[in-house]
């Protein structure tokens, strides 16, 4: 009965955010169907297939890139694999959006790069905050000249808890910057252009246990940007309090504040207190953008629209995390 | 493929609301499928139908009645027709979620409880400010004696501009307390108990053009419990500058306050100021409290369990409001 | 070597609020000198006495009326004793300052009025209120325009703990709503205009000791004004988490909502939490106020300046809460 | 009359801040006299004496040094001239309370510090931010463990608007960092101990017209503290919207925030829009910290109690605001 056209999505990986993918592209999204899923976790892929009628599985992304009957591949699986995974997407034309982040090595996201141009495919990378209501407000405001010229840049990211010793090793993640501070990165170049060169301080604070596998928690990030605006990013494991997500771009004739703690939305007040409770976690901060994000992608591909976000984005966020990364280690200004 | 139990619904009335659930059975809600959907407007039960490939449509609602494949039905029709779609859903046998208010007169909602009484029916009444995340803590709290015992209870509902005149008219609406308050009804007897006695003062203050259909835009209700509580709620046409719900609950020990008016999280701050954004309208405030309401129907009707928000509370809720109507009629103390 | 004119007050009254008065007039005010202050308590005479070397002192307040030296009286004395010392310090020609409530009962005020207007001296009635920033800016807006036509008025009145069963006793303070509510009555004056009448609600729910003295412990007042507007107000004496005391003007174009509670400008979050202390009483909540009150009195009278809250407004705030707690008791519309 | 002992406090320096101070001095705090006034502008002096009865009065600073009647003086001449004027003051062995910066030449500082030490007198040095409310309950909750070890600490200083230019030249302001940044790094060493290292960046961006002497206009400061912990202090002088001061303690358990930014209680709601004030500046912002700063110096010298922030606070927050000065220039990590 449905003449409306729907993107036939294939989704490869179905960790944690995958299966918030899923349940996007399977229900939230009215122009996307999922038409497959593909994981090496079997069990996984059975039990998503079951839950939202997927007609094609699989334990292997090939299975999904050789099917002429999707239009589309999402990838969320593991970084370490995002070049294989896209490189198979690519050569089989698929349309491609790629979770952040691209890849931890410069080198590697030269090579996604090069694959996405070689075969001419449409590429639109994962940086779910500029998806986000507040942050997306804040770019609207800021190109209509709501704060003049802005001219400083502040971005905070706060997990409450840290991750896993083994999730946290920088040999896989990255390191605390690539693997957080990446989101800042991005949003620092939305706002404001390409970063010139950083500088960095960093320290393991909080954990120490994280010291097994050399990562630290706490980082301080000074931007310079190529205009010779400046920038600020802290990142921490330890926000214990929630997860608390700011920016802040202080201009000419004003200022934008992004960001909200509260989550639910009730007050308990108790001799001399006022208290309320806090945003858990990404997942709960961040759904409607994640939705969102996906509904974008469908719709660019659909209507034959660039990407808002570009394999360039990936390869540029990342360059200024490496070098932030390598500022930190060094103690110098390291040119971006 | 898909071997998990859903609730098959037929969905009767497919206005600005009903369209909203339509959404929420087809796609939000794991364990409902919209199974049907009638309307009088035969080119709105074709759009939904198409947008949500819905096998079963018709103009009559008794077609889905008798149909022995729909297992439930939601109805949002104008409030005049709940008896009657009630009465044929019941006699049918159907699992019943009715949106409020019940009715606008005591005789036609004693009748639907009647109905359902008869029929033995699974009955549940659409109250979606309980399951508003910050209104249902507020209840847990409350529960919990995070205040001791609660003595005031204050509610304040302002919509941010007046319906149309004919939407207003008291014939159909049944005025400003009921068209509007029986929500903070509902709500004041879900925390408090029964109500007493009411008093009320009104007014038409903002839109003098509602005097041609006799209906008053601003109003202040006082209740006395039966407990020998008190509770306050007002009630305006005239929110402005958005749609503001709050209420609060004065205990013993502590305070509990429900709302909140900003919809972006994003501050702009020019010269001397600090500014931002506000609620729209009930659908933004509430729209996950609606599909949580639903996804709740489900549940029960799937587990057997008993309805949260009974016949008798939407009778319950109508013959407050339709009390306090009279007292500010009156001028007088009116016994609940 | 002062050059600069001053006004020399005697201060009638040196209880927990005359000894801020005290201070003000003697330190914080600089147009104003402390004279003389006069008590019943003679220590408390001399302990102010030295603290601000302050020449004349007594323990009648007739001294401080005879003395040639005395331009004006500041009057701060139980609120039984006013209509006496207003008397005395009106026949003697003194400028004169009462602080609220003029009286508790009507004719009393009506014979302070008298007296007040035979004399034809300068009188200036208490309200701090009024020289809150916050209550203030909201009716300098109101009177710009900033929300179209004021349509509902609300306050509300939270003191953290009650007071004393013998203080409480409606005999000396008249009752709970003429008591705390007199300034809520008098705001809505201010905001508002006349109020024609009035209902009440109240009840004895979370002190039961105050039933010893025949007090209650909360109330809601609603108003009809003689324009036609309506207004409530809600006063309890168990605000618990902290002195708690806002307004709302609701317009035809706007709202403005005054008041805070946050005391310390310190968030404390910790897991799962955002928290912050509170405004512990009214001697915080108005230390400016009560300042600017007196400095303003000064100017008026050192200037020619007539008062901009007369006699006639303690008159008939008393009048609106009379009523009120008429109202209250009988379940009765009260015509004020 | 008065028998309590006061402290008879010389002032020397008569400019913004100084006439605050004479205004405490005189009125505010009862432990002070404010005994004699000095300042180069003999109007200023005649004023101010006339203003608040000082008996002694003088165009030269060392009038009030050989005055035998004087027990402490208090200091808020321009920068340049508070070594010479706090030599005078020693050696003439009054107790002394500076106004920050000490000085802006490390020099300088020293000589001051071995000049006090030399002299043996009592020195406090002035930074108000300790005497704010915020800032002091966070230092307080902080010590009791209210959040575990604090890792990370931020702080933020937004002027509303760029001084003048002659004003902000670096000649006799030190330079943006020194001069606006000295508050939050001695903020900075109070909460978390001694800076072992320093970064910044930091650029002329919104008012060019400073280029003509020097200055800056945004600088962004890293810190690394001696326990290898870390800070980040972020200063403007476009803060525009109001004069913002914020700081942040991230701990093992919790997070410490200090700030606000209403002026006035009052939240003015209008179409789609919620808005407020903004605190002016330092004056407003800082007022009761600038009394309770004189007030403790007052109390230090008559009860004989060392002084809260010595003459080494002075020279080390000085040393860490030239340090990052210097990093800011150079662009390489400053050892302090």
């Amino acid at each position: 009965m449905a003449s409306r056209t729907k993107l036939n999505v294939g989704l490869i990986g179905l960790g944690r955010l995958g299966r918030v993918y899923a349940r996007d592209l399977a229900t939230r999204i009215p122009s996307t169907r999922l038409a497959a899923v593909a994981d090496l976790d079997g069990a996984a892929v059975e039990q998503i297939a079951r839950e939202y009628d997927v007609a094609r599985t699989s334990t292997d992304p090939a299975a999904v890139f050789g099917d002429p009957g999707i239009d589309a591949v999402v990838i969320v699986t593991p970084t370490s694999t995002h070049r294989a995974v896209v490189e198979g997407a690519a050569a089989a034309g698929k349309a491609i959006f790629c979770e952040k982040p691209l890849s931890i090595s410069l080198e590697e996201a030269l090579a996604i790069r090069s694959a996405v141009a070689r075969a001419g495919v449409f590429f639109q990378m994962g940086f779910m905050r500029r998806f986000d209501r507040g942050f997306a407000a804040a770019k609207r405001r800021l190109d209509e000249g709501a704060i003049g010229e802005a001219v400083v840049f502040k971005s905070t990211s706060r997990d409450p808890y840290r991750p896993s010793v083994e999730y946290a090793d920088p040999r896989s993640s990255g390191g605390l910057i690539i693997d957080m501070g990446i989101h800042d990165c991005d949003i620092a170049r939305w706002y404001m252009g390409e970063v010139a060169a950083v500088q960095a301080i960093g320290g393991l604070l909080a954990y120490p246990e994280l010291g097994a596998v050399g990562d630290i928690d706490n980082a301080v990030i000074s931007l310079i940007f190529a205009s010779g605006r400046l920038g600020v990013i802290d990142i921490t494991r330890n926000g214990i309090y929630g997860y608390d997500i700011m920016a802040e771009l202080l201009g000419t004739n004003g200022t934008l504040r992004v960001g909200y703690i509260r989550e639910t939305p009730l007050m308990v007040m108790t001799k001399g207190q006022v208290a309320h409770d806090t945003v858990p976690y990404f997942m709960e901060r961040f759904a409607e953008a994640y939705t969102a994000q996906l509904e974008n992608f469908a719709a660019n591909v659909l209507e034959g629209r660039q990407p808002p976000i570009t394999v360039d984005d990936g390869v540029e966020a990342l360059r200024v995390a490496i070098a932030a990364t390598e500022a930190q280690k060094s103690g110098q200004r390291v040119t971006v």
